[in-house]
């Protein structure tokens, strides 16, 4: 039913990836979205948490615990370079991270679920997220607005293009880090290159800083947790015979274990203390904390892995306990409140150079659209007639 | 004569402030200038060296050596925020250095000159300089145009907002810094923040070469002579969550002595490969040496000092010997060339704040213009009755 | 049996507490320990491998697998400051570490082990290990001269005293890092600290290279790798008024992959040369990969677990699985030979501070001893009853 | 006659760079020297100012101005590294600064301006100075004591090994720079290298505070001045694998103006705040202004050029103005009570590498024995007859 249905997946992804949007401005995908579901027997709600948000109610013909399966939908600020016959038309935008894979397979594996839905147990609830990208990301609000009500469980998947095809991975436990971002304006004082006496140079002290920062992680953080801290952005443009009066740096935190956050946050605010008075300068320091550690449930991994050997897919050669993975997802959410699982579908390509996600030249092997399907499909059943 | 005239000075000045144009971009004040010059009894040539350039002859009724005057006349590319009522009208641009001031004063002594010609010695060249501000400057293809020509010395005055107004000053030697100026690229590899051994993080790099190249003065210049190293412009913003792929840094060196020239160019290089070496990165580097020392003439010095002396302008509290100045100054290519002296009149206003050159809050005191005409009117009379 | 020893048990450790011997020079505790078994019902073998080492054979009444019992017998380079009545009597020489612990319960265990022998499956092997400490560490020649022949599985206890007394605690997998450790000679140029510019500051170039290998850690290493890079010495004593001409390094590396040494090694070797490059440095390094990563085997780890829960001692109020601890131990050559549980007892004082090891202020609560040899023992007896 | 004696300056000049005495305890050399003059138609004091000072006073038969020649004698801890037949007997002590050369060519001096004494004006003070290599210096207590009472004017010689011998060189001014030395400690937290978090690592500390101060000389004092901050001595040996608990730095501090140390110390001062403040470190520093800036009187440092210029000795090839020079001078303390100058012998060897002043294979060339004679015997002589 799946495989016959592959594809449509290919064919819906594919115009995703064509005309992606923006985190919290993906109104089009949205009601692409909403229209695939028109006239299907669901109950559709959209705009859900003030945004892009769709939920999609399937009720099975008996009575059991309601699942809930998550797909994300938005996409990246990134120039596509790939070539791809269906680029992205929007200028500036694209699906570097497979978030059109993952509304692909769901809207097609929704479809099927809806057509034999009367032999089903529970509710099955399909979150549509937007604005994953973005913090504070569109999965706090989806939660806020009630969208886990009278839910047991959350599954999803995120397709890895650094994954062979064919393999399907999980983890029990810390999956993905937290994260804290922060702006930061160091202010000096402008001044004539030829007379650095008579300036206070921003610029050094944002190197400095950029330096000193380092021994967070390399001294401060017990080398057994993971931490790192990236300066992703300094803001120091200016010509080349003029002292530069302030620069702006940006950059992020992660985490995997929350009890690391205050402990990094702390550093963070006494090194820039002392580099600013080493240097004489004041500084405007923005500190958000944002994605949450995301932390998949024992139980609930232990039910995915089970249902996936069970299953024995053809089209799958390993299942694996890939560790935790250093990106941030903003799934924490759902998994803060409900016991989740959140695993993972290989979609490299066969030949080729390997882009990573959110890169211009990311790209996947199409293959994993009816993976994820039939993983997801294998878990749901399996949930269904074993629980967790 | 000049006194009856400062009123007319003034007036030149504001209208030249309120109508500032870019370094080797100034049409309009060029032509401002050679109409000022129109009718008058000397010889005016344009569009001198390619560029912006007015030479004026004044030819004198007796034989004499030949003595040129000069003022500079662009702007900078920076927003005024003085709130004068003649501030600037072209956005973005605004005579924060003085150079206004230079061509007014100029403007009136040299129609002075013009009206008692017959009873001068030799020939007295005005040089109206475009584009001192920007390297390689206006002085050094004025210079290749033969703008030297039968010229035995070459006098120029600079006003100094932050010497007091009635102050002259001298100094005999180097007077004006030489420079470098690079531009340079360090290219690392992107990478997602939270995965920072997948990347080559090139703000680090850059932030490590900034603080690294301190040492050049530090520590290998002879303390006895005098380098600056700025970097004035570190061109890196980018993500917060992104590793940056590359970072674009500027910045000018300054020497006093042409031989430490070299030395800071080796160290320069040997740090910067150092660096990338250690950092996993490649660069791209542009160092150019643009403006020479300047050096002034010891006798010629002497003279201008004796003529203010024995002028005695009521105006002129101090006469002084004011040291070298940090900036850099392409009169060095006159005095390359023949014996120059290049002296300093004193602008600071009574009261409030004094924000220095090239500030967007600069302000002179513009009793400076009548001060500069004279004093320059004394050493032009005393060359010619004492030479050099 | 064990209860009715602890007074001796505490009488053996404050005798080695009072009398401790640095790394590869234990002779007179190795001698103590082998008179210990003198007329005892058991073999005895001292010098082993060229040390001090002792092997103790316990040959039980029935056959059945080896198992190997290993406690170390070292001390440290270290002046005691505890104002104990035991202190230690040797300048400069403590067991600030526990060894002395160690020695004490497994001296009386392996008496009363002795006296039930014939009770007792397979042969017990003590092993009494000197210079734990000390690079490369006695195990790994224990191990070469054949101390594992014939046996089955290694258990060996370490107290840990800021671990509450009560408590045991383990780790199935990765148990200890893997450590290098390198000296580094950094060769400059001296002269004289007026004239910078004739000299090479080795001082500056230690300083940068220190700076630039937090580096390592902080951007080269996967946050989900656990590495550490500790300078613990930095040899640059001299003359205020005189620039070093050269200083030396000395420090470790730390890892609980073996897959992440090459990767620090290659990365400090690059930072090295890339600083020694732009300081015009030359360099010596002495880098040295010593113990391995220990990793405890997860069936033998779950054996003793097991047979901990069984014995619910009546001293033990918690038993848990700490994670990996940074440290690195040799008991590492044994487990990478055999499959091997090395666990941890607390013995962490009621009042008081807590220093830690290897301070000269390092306390243990002598309960301890006690709780090791029930601990040791039962899991001694389970393995004989079910095996792993 | 003083060429005839050009080899007794030679035999004493050997003698004492053999038998070489630290600063502050000179005792033998004062005796060599008191002993030099016994019978001889001078007054001799010794143990000026508490120390081994020693002062000639040599009295004229006219009256006149009196004039003082200095001439110091202490040596410096070093190991001589020369092969020289007539090295230094005493282990770790040399003269390898030439104040042996000084007191050999000034005794030969004295004499034979005692043997024509009937024929000069006023008193001639020789004074005999100790401890000139450290801190607070010898000179400061000579002053205290009085040693210039009567006295007009003072001068000295120090020859120079890397001046071309035959040279002899003057700078009116600024001369030798002033100097503060620094003793600092700075106190973290010791703990084992495998876990940083729990230490507080003072290498680090250290090492980013040697990074650091280099923006005092690059950034925060004027190009034009002369300032060199120093690390000289960074003591922080300790264990590999033992993160060190504290660090203790010296180093020095010279500049060329008086002005500069101020701001000098407050930037020292801040900087060592804002590391320590960022790195969590305590610290305990000892900056400690010593010796001042010597600046020679322009009409006392014109006298000596003309005596010289006069002179026309066949031996000096060349008289020039050398400029400023980098190391401190106790002189200085003499200079600033009286119209002093302190002038230049050069005492290049002809062949050979010229290992510079405090290096342990310095060596001199002995014609600068009687070349430093004869100048200062022409500039006495000049000073006799034209003054100052």
């Amino acid at each position: 039913m799946l495989e016959a249905r592959e594809d449509e997946m290919v064919a819906i992804r594919r115009y995703l990836h064509a005309n992606p949007e923006l985190s919290f401005h993906e109104t089009k995908t949205a009601k692409y979205i909403a229209d695939f579901y028109k006239g299907k027997a669901c109950h559709v709600q959209t705009m859900i948490g003030g945004q892009n948000g769709v939920l999609v109610d399937i009720e099975g013909g008996f009575p059991g615990d309601n699942l809930a399966l998550r797909a994300d939908f938005d996409a990246l600020p990134i120039q596509e370079e790939t070539d791809l016959p269906f680029s992205s038309k929007n200028e500036g935008v694209m699906h570097a991270c497979g978030h059109d894979a993952h509304t692909a397979y769901m809207l097609v594996l929704a479809d099927c679920l809806i057509q034999v839905k009367d032999r089903l147990k529970g509710t099955i609830r399909i979150i549509h997220q937007p604005a994953e990208e973005v913090p504070p990301g569109g999965a706090i609000t989806m939660v806020e607005c009630d969208c886990l009500k009278d839910i047991s469980h959350v599954l999803g998947i995120h397709i890895i293009n650094n994954f062979p095809t064919g393999t399907i991975s999980y983890h029990p436990g810390a999956v993905h880090t937290g994260r804290a971002t922060f702006k930061l304006k160091i202010q000096g004082q402008g001044g004539h290159g030829s007379s650095p006496h008579e300036a206070k140079d921003s610029i050094l002290a944002g190197a400095q800083f950029v330096t000193a920062i380092q021994t967070i992680v390399s001294r401060k953080i017990d080398p057994m947790e993971t931490v790192s801290v990236t300066i992703g952005s300094f803001d120091g443009k200016g010509s080349a015979n003029i002292i530069k009066d302030s620069v702006i740096l940006e950059g992020d935190v992660r985490m995997l274990k929350e009890s690391s956050r205050p402990k990094v946050e702390a550093e963070f605010r006494r090194i820039l203390k002392g580099v600013c008075l080493a240097n004489e300068m004041s500084y405007d320091l923005d500190y958000m904390n944002d994605y949450i550690v995301c932390i998949n449930d024992e139980a609930t991994t232990i039910m995915v892995k089970e249902a996936l050997d069970l299953a024995n897919l053809k089209e799958v050669t390993t299942i694996n306990d890939c560790g935790a993975l250093n990106p941030s997802e903003d799934f924490a959410y759902y998994a803060a409140k409900r016991p989740s699982c959140f695993f993972y579908v290989g979609a490299r390509e066969i030949e080729g150079a390997c882009y990573p996600h959110h890169h211009p030249k990311f790209r996947i092997n199409e293959k994993c659209l009816l993976i994820a399907a039939k993983a997801m499909a294998s878990s749901v059943l399996y949930y269904m007639s074993e629980g967790v």
